[in-house]
């Protein structure tokens, strides 16, 4: 049944949930927070929601930018380059970002008639950043129920994966990821050397799949 | 210690709030989400931080008017006049909306170095409004603390207080509810009939407060 609601961001993680859970998602929905590379996110998202045929809002919260503190809301300079592990990419989290993403999903969903959220969050960014873990996604599940009456609920069904099963989840549905965004640094193309880059090139190669995409290095 | 962030509406209940924890909160925070009353109250909520030496922000949520269904984004008209009660303000509900603020505050909070969000919601509206109850902020409580490292954690003490009971707090603080605002309406003066001024008057009464607020009818 079509009645769930996904947060597309139009990376790897998300992109993956779309196909695998489209005949169950009525909506996608994205943000443009101010990140770096949110435009060049948003135009995949919007592109895989044409070619599913599924309906997708993009919803601005330009305040982000204007009042959080976050490397990831700073400009291309800012992002780390070596590994992706917690003292290189605590500068990236964003306060409490899928707090709000997830309470603005379920705003709509419930105004919408839909049952849930979906949520494409994952157990590799478990250690940087604290509004990605099981322990997060249950409490936050709990407050949207009371608040809505229980006419919603969130269901994350990636959060005890890692990135590269999701990639080979992907593998099996015949995603072409060079049609996704990782690059924190929101480049012409994926600059290859920050975090996000590698961990990326990375979960391809674990999942065996040809790395087409184009790194500036 | 002033280590939290108040969410401040500029009605009854939160200028109270702002008056009686003056001493503890460093930033006010409202929110201008396209309902009808919205300028009206945040003219107050304005008014009253000036007075007090407090910050303030403001951030638009123009999204919730553009996308979300309730009778409070949908011009005077659209709202109820009987007395306030679960049938008559149902309508007025906009999905999840504390969720929304609480979130959004609890971000900023973090990003500022702050330790708590507070918000004014009461027992009064606890029938109509999910996002009211106790069970609701104690859930949120429990998902700002696990998606911030414990670094925010919410403080709602007017949760079982009702209207009447906040109205003789600020009656011992000497505030002067004719600068705040309460109709859903949002026209000129306070309409008078909607179940919201009914409810104004009714907790002034109560508190034995002298009612200066210009009332339409």
């Amino acid at each position: 049944m079509k009645d769930k609601l996904l947060i597309l961001s139009g990376g790897m993680d998300s992109v993956t949930m779309l196909y695998h859970y489209q005949n169950e998602i009525a909506l996608a929905l994205s943000f443009n927070y101010g990140a770096n590379h949110n435009a060049k996110e948003l135009a995949f998202a919007a592109l895989h929601c044409q070619q599913l045929g599924i309906a997708h809002v993009v919803i601005d919260l330009g305040f982000m930018a204007q009042h959080f503190k976050s490397s990831l809301l700073e400009g291309a300079d800012a992002i780390p380059e070596a590994d992706y592990d917690e003292e290189n990419m605590k500068s990236t989290v964003v306060p409490f970002r899928n707090g709000i993403m997830l309470s603005i999903a379920a705003g709509l969903a419930n105004s919408r008639g839909l049952k849930a959220v979906m949520i494409a969050n994952h157990g590799g960014d478990h250690a940087i950043y604290p509004d990605c873990r099981q322990v997060f996604v249950s409490a936050m599940d709990e407050a949207v129920g009371a608040g809505t009456d229980n006419e919603v609920r969130i269901f994350a069904p990636y959060t005890n994966l890692c990135k590269s099963d999701i990639a080979k989840i992907g593998a099996g549905l015949g995603i072409d990821y060079s049609l996704t965004w990782s690059c924190y640094k929101g480049q012409e193309v994926h600059c290859g050397v920050c975090a996000t880059c590698r961990e990326r090139k990375q979960a391809l190669a674990d999942a065996g799949i040809e790395d087409t995409t184009v790194y500036q290095s």
